[in-house]
């Protein structure tokens, strides 16, 4: 099934799900206070009526984490100038770092704001110290990231964290298909387009480390919850790994698309201060 | 003035102000609850009756944004082989990561244990884009932090995160001591001990970046809000520093204390699984 949180006019949000071609509204604002409240509840048994005339909004509001794996395709850990990993590379970000599907990247003028497609994995059961196969049930879904990066500060540190942790510059959705539909180990292509030239173009099977061995590492230091995110990290083909460098400009358009979830179309924005 | 979160008897929790010899009730099960609601109204509007025979608990349960500082007093940096840096190196936590200043920290055995004594800022009022007189403006208080770290995972790749951020590890308290009452610029001494054998001592007027200027570079890219935590890094004297290193031991007391504020008394605890 796909789940979403949808913008109706007014401004209001609210939970839906997709059915016979129509979306149906579910009794939550969000799909963060869906999973909080109905995780372990039929959807059928929670199906409203069909909203109409609405568009995507950032489907998960407010994971308690968002829990991102860096050097996770072969051929963007060879483009960075590193060997294969042993253990899988994590960061975080806050809720406060994501945004809608459609909407604007604001950032001060002057960053080196660069591009990095990623499929998300949506947590679905509270889980600590999973084994690979609790990690795969507690999958609820996946939908699409984009882990944009501002790499000069970035760099400033041997920590990532600043350059990854700007407020509402990752975008996330459209909407969130569930595991049991799509397998990201099956295949699915991952692409990122800048004013419509391809940049990145990968497939789920390359994952280093997969979803389920993702979530199962990550869930032996911290619990995960429903709602809560992982990012899985990107192929190659980021603006730093070209010669020379290129990065996002203003106004710039940022795709990206993974087969079988959707698209999010992000303008970039720099302001003045 | 200084405020706590206590525990009374039944387990329930309490926001609370110390006031005349006494703890008064705060309207609000803990401080993080009491500073969403309340930070802009005075105390002495909310004064409760006083609070009998209760523990300091967690003072922030439930902050959205925990971002630390490492390699921020000189003595640290050297010990680690680096270079004085240009800009603070950030690195985030959640609020699972964190516990109570008198509780048990509970890790599976065999992990590389160690100890960072810190000085934690609480920030009072909501920031985004502060110069570094606003975010002086913007710290309600201090308290005590130990920002315990799984080594041998925060060696494992370049991030440092997964050695950061297991749960209930990093211990808070035991109470926030408000910005006009104590000044770390003017000198606050960071003293950690491992079963009572002094570890750490260092004074908070050496931090490479201070308080002020550590909330001003975060609000660069984030929104903090009333209850986030910034924790300012740690001095020299950690396990891994030693020759040869030296970890915690099952068992082993960690006392964590800054003047002015108090002490954090946690236990180690190895478990089987």
């Amino acid at each position: 099934m796909r789940f979403a949180t949808l913008t109706e006019v007014g401004g209001r949000t609210t939970a839906a799900v997709s059915l016979d071609g129509g979306w149906h509204r579910l009794p939550a604002p969000d799909l963060s206070a869906y999973l909080a409240a109905f995780h372990d509840r039929p959807v059928t048994d929670l199906l409203g009526e069909e909203v109409q005339g609405a568009r995507a909004a950032l489907p998960l509001p407010a994971p308690g984490k968002v829990v991102c794996c860096g050097l996770n395709y072969a051929d963007h850990i060879t483009e960075t100038g590193r060997e294969l990993p042993t253990h899988p590379t994590l960061f975080a970000k806050y809720a406060d770092t994501l945004t809608g599907p459609t909407e604007e990247i604001r950032l001060p003028a002057g960053l080196d704001v660069d591009w990095e497609a990623e499929l998300a994995v949506v947590v679905g059961t509270e889980i600590r110290g999973a084994d690979r196969s609790e990690a795969a049930a507690a999958i609820w879904g996946y939908t699409v990231a984009n882990d944009v990066s501002v790499r000069d500060w970035q760099r400033r540190t041997l920590q990532w964290f600043q350059g990854k942790a700007w407020d509402r510059t990752t975008p996330i959705g459209p909407v969130v298909v569930t595991a049991d539909e799509i397998d990201p180990a099956a295949g699915l292509q991952v692409v990122c387009r800048v004013d419509g030239v391809e940049r990145q173009r990968d497939n789920t099977r390359s994952l280093v480390f997969d979803a389920p061995s993702l979530v199962a590492y990550v869930s032996t230091f911290t619990r995960l919850r429903p709602g809560d995110l992982v990012l899985t990290g990107t192929p190659g083909g980021v603006g730093m790994g070209m010669t020379p460098p290129a990065y996002l400009t203003d106004g710039a358009v940022l795709e990206t698309e993974i087969s079988g979830i959707g698209v999010l179309r992000n303008r970039i924005a720099f302001t003045k201060d």
